[in-house]
């Protein structure tokens, strides 16, 4: 069931500000049964004395044993239920690398490929090119294409074999097939619309086969990368913002063009954060100077899930004892509800997302008493908040700010 | 998901007996970081003794963050998903108060409001007169109109500006709009059918115009309560009965209209209680004298949750107190399963209900091993039985009653 109507009908807007921080990839596994995780090997004693004046529990980002994209990862925690709020895999793509994506625009996810001499695809990733050949040839299409039809191509270099194409103009649609065949050794397809009297769709699909077509003998001396398939091709979703349903002024704070994006595509303010990288001074000051002006902040930062895809434990623990210095100046704004808590798992053994659930702190008014001593995954399991499904902790938020009223007399 | 129809398929009867205690707003907070609830401020030798031969849990009464009604609380008790089992405002005022309300029947609720000289609503509330104000209007109105177009119309005091109006007739609907503008500065609107092709809906909405109008005429000299504003027109809802889902015969014993209105919607008997307010011996009188006759009891007390709602600690720790005075007396009734919980919280602090998961008392047999020495908030959130949905309940309790079969070969 989606919840997003029914929260709409009962928020309310009140002074009371809401930050959530999302440690990205915060939680972890221990290196060896009975070891600890990256979050409790830490020295992290902001955290811990936050811990004693606050309630945990544990965060099911999307569903049991699911490993959640950063994109459903973070719906979750905004409240979108990730399976009725769907971005199309071109949308993610564009959002992920910050390209300039509106509504109306088709994003399509691009993959350059090899085929043989009669047209048949011989590799699906054209040999898994380096960033700087990628780089290479999307200079290339994009100095030979610009329009087709009177629509707008832009292309952006992802990484190795990906790219993303989007289009911009009246009248497109998203209800076409990929070109890509996912297999070798046959043609690529011809996108066709999903419903010949979609008109929309049925001239996206032709432009999107012309393209191919023009790709392909432009590229054609290439050795390598003559060929692209295109997947994923879709609209920039049109959800309900944050201010419309949680009747809040949200701001994002954030430096990685993912989450910038994913917090745009629910209406978020996207505030400028200076420095490179992680940029934590920049995003501390961005909260600092623009806390007046709203009352729900999400704070992202990014290198406790970095560090776990690298595989590196002790920079991990690292990364969230560099929180943990921050912390005092988060707490300084005095903020009536505070959260702390991941989008997913991603534990240094794994190297990758996983499925686990994420610690969850929760500091604010009217909390039933905690045992938590400290922040860690084993202490968030036996929290006084429970386990609870990512979707489930906006309402959980709101309440203790004072945002939602009472459902039903 | 609609649990009922799976329950109802796989439930069966047997002699075993159910009795469930809602003790209403039963979850607390403490008044400072780590004190006691009320639940546990109280002394409870009784409780105490059963809680060491029980399994205790946590029960989210609709959904994380959300402040249950009496309506959707009991509902998701009774194991009916409170989102999908709607009651509307109108009816669930006409239940509220114990009128005469019947299947086909239509609930208005109506507000008192001051109109201005050219008929715009100044005032929505009327002031907000004092509760005798309201009955001599309603006893005005009574007086001057019994039926319009052949449907009887009844009026019902509240509270304040707060009345209720019942249409009993053949052929009405409730597939109509609000009179109430929900501002002021504009004139009362005119209910009209949300179908104009509906005829039961097309008359009600007819004879609520005219109701209204008949309404301002015998109202013109009155310096402030000069006109109404209809809300929430809702017929008796029709839900299957605990005796169809749960093949048990089900009785409520309770003393306030709210109560019995909700357990009666479920199909449930409603036994007379002799006594005033609380009654508490009537109610275990009305137990006792009818324990042969029903297999499912739902108890219910009051005044742990009105207590709360006046902010007073100490007399919602008393009023649990007396509850584990007339616990014995329950207990020498052996039922098979007995669970004690709350409809919702109504922490004193708060004043109010609120979202807290209330605590949950299960004494049946086949239970785990459960640490609990009392029944306490902080005891049910490691207890046993884990965290559970309202709804989740009354398949639990069927179970341990044996009256529920396997799911599935």
């Amino acid at each position: 069931m989606d919840m997003l109507p029914v929260i709409e009908e009962l928020s309310q807007t009140t002074p009371s500000r809401i930050l959530l921080v999302v440690l990205d990839g915060l939680g972890g596994l221990p290196q060896q049964p009975g070891g600890p995780t990256e979050l409790a090997a830490a020295h992290t004693p902001n955290l811990d004395a936050l811990a004693k004046q606050s309630a945990l529990g544990l965060l099911t980002p999307v569903y049991p044993g699911l490993t959640p994209g950063s994109g459903p990862g973070h719906l979750s925690l905004f409240g979108y239920d990730p399976f009725r709020y769907l971005v199309g895999r071109g949308a993610l793509s564009a959002i992920g690398i910050g390209a300039d994506f509106r509504d109306g625009d088709v994003g399509v996810r691009g993959n350059f490929a090899t085929l043989d001499s009669t047209g048949l695809v011989r590799d699906r990733r054209a040999g898994r090119p380096s960033d700087a050949e990628n780089l290479r040839v999307v200079a290339k299409l994009k100095a030979a294409i610009s329009a087709i039809e009177g629509v707008s191509i832009t292309f952006y270099p992802e990484s190795e074999h990906r790219f993303v194409v989007i289009l911009r103009g009246e009248g497109l649609g998203d209800r076409v097939g990929d070109t890509d065949p996912q297999k070798t050794g046959v043609a690529p397809l011809h996108s066709h619309p999903h419903n010949a009297s979609d008109p929309s769709s049925t001239r996206t699909a032709r432009i999107l086969n012309t393209l191919s077509a023009r790709i392909q003998e432009i590229l054609e001396d290439e050795p390598k990368i003559n060929g692209v398939l295109f997947r994923g091709i879709s609209e920039k979703p049109q959800f309900p913002s944050l201010s419309q349903v949680y009747k809040v002024r949200a701001a994002c704070v954030a430096s990685y063009p993912m989450y910038k994006g994913v917090a745009s595509l629910v209406g978020m303010d996207v505030l400028p954060v200076e420095g490179l990288e992680d940029a934590l001074e920049g995003k501390v000051r961005a909260l600092q100077e623009n806390w007046d002006k709203y009352d729900f902040f999400y704070l992202h930062f990014k290198k406790t899930d970095s560090t776990g895809e690298d595989g590196n434990f002790e920079e991990k623990a690292h990364k969230v004892e560099v929180f943990d210095r921050l912390l005092p100046e988060l707490l300084a704004l005095k903020p009536d509800v505070l959260a702390i808590t991941g989008d997913h798992s991603t534990p240094s053994i794994v190297k990758a997302h996983s499925w686990h659930p994420v610690p969850l702190l929760l500091h604010a008014p009217l909390l039933r008493n905690d045992p938590a001593q400290r922040f860690t995954e084993d202490e968030a399991a036996g929290g006084s908040l429970g386990h609870l499904r990512g979707v489930e902790l906006m309402p959980l938020l709101l309440a203790h700010a004072g945002k939602l009223q009472k459902y039903g007399a």
